[in-house]
């Protein structure tokens, strides 16, 4: 029974984001560390000029770096029975595990451990698999995986781009090869070759190494030029907007948590609160910096998720903190901001919009009553200040 | 009468899209592997230091598929009674069946054919017919198809950036002429030389065999590179979005197909049914992947249109399938995943965002109260299990 | 009286968009040819290797071009009191007329004749005059028009890029001066110099001709060329994104004009036109193309707004023109296409998504009863044909 | 007390935005000036062939502007007590002050001129200093400051593709290192020079000072250039849509403070304002420029913010002014412009488009009611004229 505490204890410290507690967080750094220096020290082993000595540390690095990812795979193994796929009594067992692609990735990151001791000689299957070890932090950062997701939601149109931009390439390269094969048979002398020049002329990098020389030939560029705009516009047209619909997502979820702690949005129905959701941007505020300045334009409202704020009156300052709001009085009675606020502390803030505010309140008339309310008794309490 | 029929059966076969029986895709396979084949034979002939030994088979391989596509185009010709347009009582017959853009293009495919039987010597007449064959894959895949479409329907702003672009190239060829025309007469002798400077310029290819040398000429460049950025920006801008509201309507027309397949939608009206679908997105789960995982924020609930899930219960699990849902629970009481959901086999989901489900339900209430029902169903469930 | 209504009949002429009579299309249509022919012909007079006879054909073309532009150059002014802002009495009379900027154009492009009659030799200057006709087609060609409403629309943000852009300029600049003014006195010897690099860098042209050659200097030339990406995004964004509201909002108006003509759409009152208009496409198909097939998936219904459709029955054809819709069937009872449709002239049609077709009909119950009426009489006439 | 109004009065005027009076324009417009000048002297003292007379001069100068900027700095540090955030009793002080990033920046501009003064020939580190004086314009110009929030807002996802990039720059150079690094060791021979090599090819500026010269090489350049549209995509659509989102913010204050000045809009309540104001597009147009032209389509109506416009009829003409609107009898009538409309002085209107006129009218009974009654009488008012 202990052993199977210990497992499971193990299981937590080593997979990311099932418990976030010390150990595990620790655990975590120390393998981005660890990854990010064996990675550079990778890249600083093919510099020609090297220091022996500096070599020789980074041999002994690479040893030391090698065990503790030998013990992370065998601790990843041993925890199988604690992984919610593989594990329990209708799992795929250890062999299943073993063949997932992070598993894979684990693995070939051994490779260069035992290649150094074994033969240290076969250098370029050693950088290849240390290199390699970079795409171990898609299991720390969730932005590899995002690409992922993007590239496997996206991939019908991506495949027809790719179609057309294989046929403009044929083309391409079928008539360079043509015009210009018998002038320069060294360059251009295939269509493989021509296809090498084609690829460079369409994604506008342009080396220069190979250009036509012929009249012929540099219209024909030009033609490919203006073709090339059409293929290097889909692909990117694709991937930007599939991305950006994934981080509009998770912004979603990250403002929906947000929100809960703000008492004036409690009891709102769910439909309302989806909307406010989307309305909301998110932003951080460093210490010390001023949010609102006295006499600018109101051009939105603030409500604290986090950190505390310090609003400037002409006689003193009132502090404000997580789940209170500012700003309202600007937008809702159209005037210039009537007093200046700066966060005191590292402030998150849920901003939305002036022009929101008005048709959220409209739709709304619960939160429009708590928001009048709490500006009817600000304004009076300026009066007073004034008077 | 027989022949009659057989002539609908051999059309039906050679046909895309008419009939999907296994005789009509195993065409369609041969078809596009011939297609492919043929193009990468010529691509290969190209080559100068080939084996004459290969050579020979290329050569070989280039009768039989022109044979291919002989006996093809002759069926094509043959079917023409049983096309929609060009045959029937009053269909414009064989002849205007033969200009149609597919069969000029399937004809210009037998060129290569009779030219290597006739006169073999006439390698670039061969090469271009071959290479042509690559856009008969347009027959079989809708992507060249949807930017035909695309460019024919921005053909009017396309039209509008060409214009302009072209008074771009214009004023920069013609300046740079002026500026540098003396002293690199071999280079910028003539306007139309100075055009392949400035195409080459304002596409930011750069290839850099022509460059300004004078002072004047290189601030000059400064501002052509600038204004390129302006020409770049329209063809790209107009193809991207035209390209991606084709790919959206295409996914409505697949989505709205599977929707058809998940009980809890039955009954919703037209109005309704179209926002749900405009909401979902399709996504494919190959078998043992993750779905959810247990402890993840909720963003969002699944429908599967077909495959098999699996939900992991502490000592259970359950199977879920075609016409099932599930991950309402963290959803709609925005609690963190309760259990981790595996796709078994092949799984096609339709996705709907947290945001996007409250949304609903609360404009769709007999949706709403199928999905509530189930989730009370599910969290009894877990909690006598866990009891 | 019959000189002014002459004055009356010339301006209509040469005024584009007054009247399109055919005296008015013709003039319309030569001055384009005239204008295209004298650039092109400044184009190729620049060719050094040009034979005599045909630079003497040229010269005298341009004498032609030359009294062309001048006659019409009179008549406009001549027409003076016909313009809606100059003329009239209490118009701003001839020389106003003759300060606004298209009749700046207009004039600059005498310029060439007028010099080769008296100093043919100032041939850069009558070089740069001939080119500068090619504006003239902004006369007849809204989209140059537009792309300067787009210009002035965004005049702030395009300023505030610019301003971004100068600042990484300078610094780029500076920088790799300072890192290679020592090593590359020729070519970085200072900051205007490495000005010039750095454009060329920045907006990726990357010709080549100066590239850093101290490891510093290549370092450096990494971030500035991953600066680069920021400056080159915001121009193309924002220039982009004007551009395609401006097209948006003139499809509007055509689509516009096109509705009336179809008689389903009658009475209905302004909020739902409006929001019809910016749910239809336009396109148009030329004579004897398919616009539906029989079997596919049913994802739009179409109005005439002009030509003639034929639906192709098993044993008859219908005949649709002005006014008619065709392709309810297949999206209202969600089935594929039960006949196929060809275009037998050249037809512009209105296209509605299946999407929006049921939501738009859930909101108008009219339209909704006139569609489906329509419907229930085609599928009992085909069950009535195939029974 | 008269020293705290004269630090109040100088503060108020060094400050931007805090007041706009004569002396507060006066002094940002000279500002402006002398940091150009400064900047652009900078530059010029980089050129080695400059005349020792003008260099002299440039020396003198740059002691007027340090002079210049050290008064300016002492004067910020002097009114620091009128500071909302470093002044007041409870405010952090000079030293706080003097620690926000635009004080570091004022600060660093004053670094030449004691450079000058003590060590004259530290020429780089005085470049450096005088070329930072340019973002001191970030303190006059919002556009600096909008590009600073947006990498602040879009920190998350610039993250991610910045890993992403990485991971791509990281795999080309090693893949490249080992294919080429023994055929070109002085240009390839390790990792870090492959990257250089990297990040050329992946923004596609393509020098082609480092080019594959192997087969195998230029079949690796295919696929990383391939993949560098993706790295490319993802910033630009990132960084793009951001800014557009936050001039689309500003854009909303600017008109929300124009339509106070229609009285048609008078008495709306806050949701149809705010929808009202995102659906209006500010336009500026110059003395007499064509508003509208007679016979034109009728695209949208106009709101006169500023300015003065006159509308010619047959026989008269109308003056309007500040508040008034016309172009409502084309788009309600749904015919063609019934008059030319002439901006008689530089006029600020506000367009609505014909699709949100109706859409709008539809929505707010009262408006509609206003405009009605509006066209009704001008409609009358020509039939008048005309009779």
């Amino acid at each position: 029974m202990a052993s199977v505490s210990a497992r499971r204890r193990v299981y937590e410290i080593i997979e990311p984001g099932i418990k976030r507690d010390g150990l595990a967080r620790l655990f975590e750094g120390v393998s981005i560390l660890i990854i990010l220096a064996s990675v550079a020290g990778a890249v600083c082993s093919t510099l020609p000029e090297l220091d022996p000595g500096f070599r020789h540390l980074l041999y002994l690095s690479e040893l030391v770096f090698g065990l503790f990812f030998l013990g992370e795979y065998a601790a990843r193994l041993w925890t199988t029975p604690e992984h919610p796929v593989f594990g329990g009594e209708k799992g795929h067992g250890v062999l299943a595990h073993m063949l997932t692609p992070l598993m894979v990735l684990d693995a070939a990151g051994l490779v260069p451990f035992f290649l150094l001791l074994a033969y240290p000689e076969a250098q370029a299957f050693i950088l290849i698999y240390q290199i390699l070890r970079f795409f171990r932090l898609a299991r720390y950062s969730p932005a590899l995986a995002t690409v992922g997701r993007v590239l496997s939601n996206e991939w019908r149109p991506l495949m027809a781009a790719g179609l057309i931009g294989m046929g403009l390439l044929l083309v391409s390269a079928t008539g360079m090869y043509l015009i210009e094969h018998e002038v320069q048979p060294e360059r251009l002398g295939s269509i493989p070759a021509a296809m090498y020049w084609a690829v460079v002329t369409v994604v506008t990098v342009g080396y220069g190494d190979v250009v036509p020389i012929t009249p012929l030939g540099k219209h024909f560029t030009g033609f490919v030029m203006l073709g090339g705009l059409i293929f290097f516009a889909l692909p990117v047209a694709i991937i930007a907007t599939g991305f950006l619909a994934e981080i509009r997502r998770r912004d979603f979820i990250v403002n929906y948590g947000m929100v809960a702690r703000v008492p004036a949005f409690a009891g709102l129905d769910g439909a309302a609160l989806a909307e406010l959701v989307s309305l909301l941007r998110a932003r951080k505020f460093p210490p010390d910096t001023i949010i609102i300045r006295k006499g600018d334009e109101g051009d939105s409202m603030y409500f604290i998720a986090s950190g505390e704020v310090e609003v400037v009156l002409p006689n003193s300052t009132i502090r404000l903190q997580e789940g209170d709001f500012f700003g309202e009085v600007a937008v809702l009675g159209r005037i210039r901001r009537t007093a200046t606020v700066i966060a005191r502390r590292t402030s998150e803030l849920l901003v939305l919009d002036a022009a929101d505010v008005v048709k959220f309140m409209d739709q709304n008339p619960r939160v429009a009553a708590v928001l009048r309310e709490a500006m009817a008794e600000r304004v009076m309490a300026q009066d007073v200040v004034s008077a």
